[in-house]
């Protein structure tokens, strides 16, 4: 953890572009077996953030960019009527323990606060809100927000040490239009809230006539933006259409705008898109909005499998963070179908934190094998403990090996259940292999 | 169900080769929405297969290829001193009900005979086999088979009515000290197997020897070799190397026998490959290979999550059908751990439902995308039924939407508890859209 009330009230990037390596910048550095003047330069460049509001005591900085290992983001956060701040915290721990880089508190019932208070207090990672969620609550109607209603709780927001926050500002007037024609509408909950107060008020975007002023209170306190896409598709039919790339021109636009105020910020990305119009949607991204760190979620590769959106998504998070997503916003098997529980967030996170790994190792990043070929060598010896130790799971590894066997006993035994203990591939493999030296040995003889 | 009992004594493709429909090929131009003519020239080009072997009474006709749908493989069985009948029966019937493609019993125990028997009777999918299993299990060591003694054991099962068999004949005597570098070594049991027998005996492997013999069984009984890659790579250290590339080499020279035998004929694939490595795996293959019909385990994209190997894979196998392999056979998320349960053998089956559809949407295979579509709109109507009913695992998926709800009387609600009934983005957007009709409306006043 690192102390940071001594430092001015500035951001990493106007710092960066300053020439100031930060000790949040250090510390990534340190984390990325990066040179600390490689950081420096990538967050002057717009193409690495340091989510890292001054008043966010308890963090431990994480970077989020290409030149660093894929992130990924847990959602956590009860709706109305459900889940408390325990159940909360006891999400965030299991995301922690099984290694999210960022966490959401998408929270949106009556003790809104207070979670977020709590979860702030306990959250090494950044921390992330969607303030449209809180400032819908302080009114009777979504027709009674206003532009002053939001930025009061986004400044609350920030004073209190959220470290990004995703803002539906690209969503204008005139893409609604475009949005009716979809077979799934606008999913996004911060979008849809948007678009039906722009309808009703005949008026454009409230925060993006409001930006400046939005800005001002993000530089203050080194707010990370995160521009949402109120319009990303939520179904294969509506991918890559009229709709969601309009938004993105916009947001692209707003990237340059936070660039010259030196507010740090991230694009977040579908949703729902077939594998095949993957690699286009990252390139179309990282083109438009000149390398911002690219924050995606999922996306899911195909509609059917409510149960198992996890793996849906999983594989479209493989192949987006390869072509260049910085982040994976992870999604669990109850996507669709409820809020999550433990159980769905360890599973969430643990497939997240799989294609991140993935995408990893492809991309070559150095060091990202080590992992695997430990964990490879820990089986090729049948050593349990050792394959144990490096899973990404290690408790349900255990789990899953203990209950399988015949006998109990059989708990340290150099075979498991798969072959059993006379066929087992390791073993034959490796006496094969000795037969091969003695074999060498008696043709020298 | 067709019967084919009047069918002479010889293959789908011998019997495409002279031009003739066989109902097999008709039922699968049904099923694949193609003209039959054109299943049977793929069948006589060698680069669709359909398993159908002339005793398996049961069976409705399947066929794999590139120019059908990508399809999945289950792989059931018990190991020495675990399962029986009625529970490897359990987990057939639930793999059919999720939508498996073909089943391979991999039964080692002493029950072998008995339980491949009960399977192919209630098995309307392909039922392959790996018959060495078999053949160890009547021997005191491995360095006792014969090469009798394994084409006696491929014989039996052949006139039981096994529809394709993994038989490692690629894996030379050559080759073994290929793996011997390797960090995990040979991880494929049949391979070991072979291995351990050539290295004891100083000898060739014995099934490539006496590969005329194997394949005559083969054209009487209209079996489909599927020809197993013994040195597929066990981690992603030994992905893509000499001893993997070494092998697809002869397994390319054996697709051409096969094919002058008038043989069915596909090729197995890995296992453990890093996701950027993944096209070109299979770019090779279908090069090497003539086009014969590719059938991946996995691959695996890292191997630091056991617990949760169906994820690792799936976003492999996604990969790997979108470039080409035609039949993904499935991982469980037991696997590296122990014998599948039935919960893993649903895990893995949908998963592998969903790598396979993922990957037929991405290619544009006509009509792929219907089922999406038309579980998207139900979304958009909020119409919870309409939504289970094209689910690929409807039961998880009402499961998990009914016990999330705070209420359990709404559980045909318009909402769920994601959003909660105030804020749902499906009910906000519709408002929205409603609103734009009104203001064009009002407009036009």
């Amino acid at each position: 953890m690192l102390k940071r009330t001594g430092d001015s009230a500035t951001t990493q990037m106007s710092r960066a572009l300053r020439g100031e390596v930060t000790r949040a910048m250090a510390r990534v550095a340190e984390r990325e077996r990066l040179e600390p003047e490689t950081v420096r330069e990538e967050i002057a460049r717009g193409r690495l953030v340091i989510p890292a509001n001054l008043h966010h005591e308890s963090l431990d900085p994480r970077g989020i960019g290409v030149a660093v290992t894929t992130k990924i983001h847990t959602n956590i956060g009860g709706s109305a009527g459900r889940s408390g701040c325990e159940e909360e915290l006891g999400k965030l721990r299991l995301a922690l323990k099984l290694g999210t880089d960022a966490v959401m508190d998408l929270s949106v019932g009556d003790e809104i606060g207070e979670i977020r208070r709590t979860l702030l207090e306990n959250c090494p990672v950044p921390l992330g809100t969607v303030p449209i969620y809180e400032a819908v609550q302080r009114v009777d109607r979504v027709e009674d927000l206003t532009a002053d209603g939001i930025l009061e709780v986004i400044e609350e927001q920030a004073e209190q040490g959220v470290d990004f926050m995703t803002v539906h500002v690209g969503l204008l007037r005139d893409h609604v239009p475009l949005a009716a024609k979809r077979l799934a509408g606008i999913v996004s909950r911060g979008g849809a809230l948007t678009a039906a107060w722009m309808v009703h008020h005949q008026r454009e975007n409230p925060l993006y006539e409001s930006f400046d002023r939005l800005l001002e209170i993000c530089r203050v306190h080194d707010v990370t933006l995160s521009l949402g896409d109120g319009l990303r598709p939520g179904c294969l039919a509506d991918a890559s259409d009229a709709a969601q790339f309009a938004e993105l021109d916009v947001l692209g636009e707003l990237v340059f705008r936070c660039r010259t105020a030196e507010v740090q910020v991230m694009v977040e990305g579908p949703g729902h898109v077939p594998f095949d119009q993957i690699e286009m949607n990252m390139k179309r991204q990282q083109e438009i909005c000149d390398g911002a760190p690219f924050y995606i979620l999922g996306p899911i590769v195909t509609d059917i499998a409510p149960g198992y959106d996890h793996i849906t998504s999983a594989i479209g998070a493989t192949m987006g963070a390869f072509h260049g997503a910085a982040m994976l916003c992870y999604v669990t098997p109850r996507e669709h179908l409820g809020l999550p529980d433990a159980e769905d967030v360890r599973q969430g996170v643990v497939a997240y934190k799989i294609a991140a790994h993935a995408a990893d190792v492809a991309l070559g990043r150095p060091g990202a094998r080590d992992r695997d070929d430990a964990l490879s060598a820990a089986r090729a010896k049948l050593d349990w403990e050792g394959m144990f130790k490096h899973a990404l799971d290690p408790q349900r590894a255990r789990m899953m090996h203990d209950e399988s066997l015949v006998n109990p006993e059989d708990v340290d035994a150099d075979f498991c259940s798969m072959c059993g203990p006379k066929h087992c591939a390791v073993k034959v493999s490796r006496r094969a292999v000795q037969g091969l030296s003695d074999e060498d040995g008696g043709a020298r003889q």
